[in-house]
C-alpha cells in the first residue's frame, strides 16, 4: 500500500510528541488510515536546536517542505503568518491541511476552507479547540442532526488555573499571575490568555461550526480576568458560586451572540469543578438536550491525540477517496452586539446605611427596566453592603445601570460587577 | 437535487420522534446533507395504532419497505429478529443502515459489517449506545491516532436511577424497583435492565470499537444490581463512596477484559454525581489522558438525535460517494476470563468480637495473595464490624478469599462484598 506522506511544520511541545505517537504507534495507525503513514520531513527554525526528532526529517525550509510531495500538511506553529500562506499554499495544491492553529482558524477559516474546495483537499482542526477533548467532530457530524441552541465551556487552562488558584487562596489577580508564570501554568507574555484572546478564538471556532454560520474571532465579545479582584472572588463565595472565565455562543434567534468573560456560576454547577488546566465544554441541542465533554485542553500528548485522530481520517479520506466535511456556513446568521445580548448581573454595593438606600438603588434599575430577582443587605454599620443580583435583560441597559448606580449619593463603591451563568433566568 | 429515500423501521418513542424532526429541520437537514431527506415509508406492526404520524407513509410489511426504492433503512425497533433479517437484505441490496438496536449490534455486528462492506453500503449506530452523547464517533475517529485503554461508565438509566434512589431514599432493591416502575423509570420486564444485559450489550459495542477487536454480549462479564442490598448502599457511604452500576472495558496486554456489575467508587468520582436516567462514560487514552462524555442516555427525543446524526452523515456519504467507517477489528484481542481481572475488592463482615478475629481474616488474605489495602473494626460488643478493601488482585482469588473467609468460625455473616473502582489500586 502506498503510504500517505506527511509534512510537520513545527516541533515544539505538540509536534515532539506527534513525531513520537507516528513512531511508536505505527502500526496501529497504517491499520486505521489503511496505508502507512510516512513522516518525511518536519520545518523548524533552528533544525540545530532539536535533539529529539530524527536529524534527517528537519529543515528549515518550510515553503520548500509543503512544495515537495507529500500528501498531508499537519500544521502545529501557531500565529497567523507565515503559517497563512503556507497552508493556503499547501491547500491549493491539493495537500490536506491538519492545523491546531486557533488564531488562523479563528481569523481565516472561510479563506482556508475555499482553497481546500477548489482543490478537493481536505481541512481539519479537532486541536484548536480545547486539546484532547472531541468536540469538533461531535459538534459537525454527531448533532448534524439536531439544532444546537448554546455552547458554553472552559477553554483556557491557563485562565482557569489562576482563577481556581485565587478561589482556594485568596491572593488576588496580579500575585496569582506571577506564581502561575513561575510555575509554567502562564506563558512570559501572558495577554493572549489573560486577555481572552485565546478563548475568543476558540469560540468563534466553535460558533461558527456549532451554528454554521461564520464567526470570527473579531465578532466575539471579549473580557479578559486582570480586572477579577479577590473582592469578586468573595462575593461569589458568599452567593454559593465560584467565577470562571467562559466563552459562550449562543443562538437567538436568527442571530448568534459569541462573548468571552469571567462569570459567576453556581458551585453545583458541572462546569464549577473543572480545575487546573483542564478544560470543558457543555453543548445544549433541541433534541439531545444537554451533553458535556470534559478533558485535557492543552499539553503535548493530548493535543498530539486530536492531531493524530484528525490525520488517520485525512489519510483514510485519501486511501479511499473520500472528503471531510467543508465549512457549514449556509445558515449564515447575524452576530448580535454584546448590548442586546441579555444577561444576568451579579452587583456588590458598599452603601451608606441608611433607610430608603435599596429604594433609591432599585429605583434606577426599574427605570432601565432591569428585573432584580435576589437583594440582601448586610451590615447596620457605616459599612453597610447591597448585594443584588437581577433578571436576564440586556447588558447594554445592565451597564447604563450600573454606571448610574454608581453614581447614586447613597453609594459609596461598586464593590463588584460580575455577569452570572448556569442558572435559570 | 435528487432526495435521499429513507425507511424507517419502528415508530414508538424515538420513531415518532425521528419523523419529527426530519419534518422540522428538513431545510437544515438538507443543507448539511447536501440533498433532501425524503422519508418514504414507516414499517409498523399495526399502522391503525399510530395517529401522530403520516397515515399515508405507514406499512405493516417491512420487508417489502426495505425492499422498495430507499437509499436508507433506518430502524429503531430493536431485538434481534425480524431485525437482523430485515437489515442484512438491506445492506446486501447496497442500502445504508442507521440502528440504534444495542442487542441486534452487540451479537452480529461483524455480520452487518460484512454485509455492508461487500455492498458499500454504510452502517452507523450511534444511537445504539448512551443516547444522544456522541460517544462511537469520537471513539473510533476523534481518538483513531490515540491509544485507548479503558472506557468506564454508566449506561443504564434505569438501574441508575434505582441505585441514585435508594441511595437517597435507603429503601431496598425491591421497594425501589417497584417504585420506579410505577413512575416508568422501569419497564414492567425490567430484566434487560437490572440484570445487566442491556449494558452488557453497550460494553461489548464500546469494546469493539474502542480496541479495534471484535467482542459480542455474550463476552462480558456480567452481574445486575438485583443483589445489591440496603447494607451495601450503607458500608458504600459509610467509606465515602456511592454504588453504580458500571460497564467497563480494559485493554491489558494483547486482551480485552469487559465487565458489567455494581461497584462503589469515590463521592468524589465525577460519576459519582451523575443521577437518575444520565448517562456518563470516563475514556482513559494514552496520549489524550483522562476525557469524560456526559448527556442524557435514552428517552425518544435524544436518541432520535443521534439518529440523525447518523442519517445526515449516511446521506452526504451518498451524494459526495463516500464511505463512512468500516468495521476495525484488525486487532483481534482475546477476551480475558473475569477471574483473571484484577479488581478490588470491599468486603463487610459481621464477626465476633474477640481477639485474635483480624489475624485469622488476615490469614486468609495473605493465604491467596491478596494484599490489603485497609481495615477497620468497630465495636466492641457482640456486634462488631470488619470492614476490609484489598488492593487489585485477580477476581477469582478475590472470590476464593471471600469464601474461605465466610465459613471462619469467627465470621458470623458476610454484610456486603462489593468491588471498587475509580480510585488508584
Amino acid at each position: 500500500m502506498k503510504p500517505i506522506k506527511v509534512a510537520l511544520l513545527g516541533c515544539g511541545t505538540v509536534g515532539t510528541q506527534v513525531v513520537r505517537l507516528l513512531d511508536e504507534q505505527a502500526d496501529d495507525l497504517a491499520a486505521r488510515a489503511g496505508a502507512p503513514i510516512e513522516l518525511t520531513g518536519i520545518a523548524v527554525r533552528r533544525p540545530d536546536r532539536h535533539r529529539d526528532v530524527p536529524k534527517d526529517l528537519l529543515t528549515a525550509d518550510a515553503a520548500g517542505l509543503v512544495a515537495s510531495d507529500v500528501d498531508v500538511v499537519v500544521e502545529v506553529i501557531g500565529g497567523i503568518e507565515p503559517v497563512r500562506t503556507l497552508l493556503l499554499d499547501a491547500l491549493r495544491a491539493g495537500k490536506s491541511v491538519v492545523s491546531a492553529n486557533k488564531a488562523l482558524l479563528a481569523e481565516s477559516s472561510g479563506e482556508l476552507f475555499a482553497a481546500a474546495d477548489e482543490s478537493g483537499a481536505d481541512l481539519y482542526f479537532e486541536a484548536a479547540v480545547a486539546g484532547a477533548i472531541p468536540l469538533l467532530r461531535p459538534l459537525r457530524e454527531s448533532l448534524a442532526g439536531d439544532r444546537i441552541t448554546r455552547v458554553m465551556g472552559i477553554v483556557n487552562g491557563t485562565t482557569n488555573y489562576i482563577l481556581s488558584a485565587m478561589d482556594e487562596t485568596g491572593a488576588n489577580y496580579s500575585e496569582t499571575l506571577e506564581e502561575a508564570s513561575r510555575l509554567g501554568y502562564a506563558e512570559a507574555d501572558p495577554t493572549a490568555d489573560v486577555d481572552g484572546y485565546d478563548a475568543a478564538s476558540k469560540a468563534a471556532i466553535l460558533a461558527s461550526i456549532a451554528f454554521h454560520t461564520r464567526v470570527t474571532a473579531n465578532d466575539v465579545y471579549r473580557e479578559g480576568i486582570s480586572a477579577v479582584t479577590s473582592a469578586d472572588i468573595v462575593a461569589a463565595r458568599t452567593l454559593g458560586r465560584t467565577i470562571k472565565l467562559l466563552a459562550i455562543c449562543e443562538r437567538v434567534g436568527d442571530s448568534v451572540a459569541v462573548r468571552v468573560h469571567p462569570a459567576m456560576i453556581p458551585r453545583s454547577h458541572p462546569l464549577a469543578s473543572v480545575g487546573g488546566a483542564f478544560n470543558a465544554v457543555f453543548v445544549e441541542a433541541e433534541a439531545a438536550g444537554q451533553l458535556m465533554f470534559y478533558g485535557q485542553g492543552a499539553g503535548g500528548a493530548p493535543t498530539a491525540s486530536a492531531v493524530l485522530g484528525d490525520l488517520v481520517a485525512v489519510a483514510r479520506n485519501r486511501v479511499h477517496s473520500g472528503r471531510g466535511p467543508r465549512e457549514s456556513a449556509y445558515a449564515a446568521l447575524e452576530v448580535r452586539p454584546i448590548g442586546q445580548v441579555r444577561t444576568r448581573y451579579h452587583l456588590s454595593l458598599d452603601v451608606a446605611d441608611r433607610a430608603g438606600v435599596l429604594a433609591s438603588v432599585a429605583a434606577v434599575f426599574a427605570e432601565h427596566d432591569v428585573s432584580i430577582a435576589a437583594v440582601r443587605q448586610e451590615g447596620r454599620t457605616a459599612d453597610a453592603s447591597l448585594v443584588i443580583v437581577t433578571h436576564a435583560a440586556p447588558d447594554a441597559a445592565l451597564k447604563s445601570t450600573v454606571d448610574k448606580v454608581a453614581g447614586l449619593p447613597a453609594v459609596r463603591e461598586v464593590v463588584s460587577v460580575m455577569r452570572v451563568e448556569g442558572e435559570e433566568s
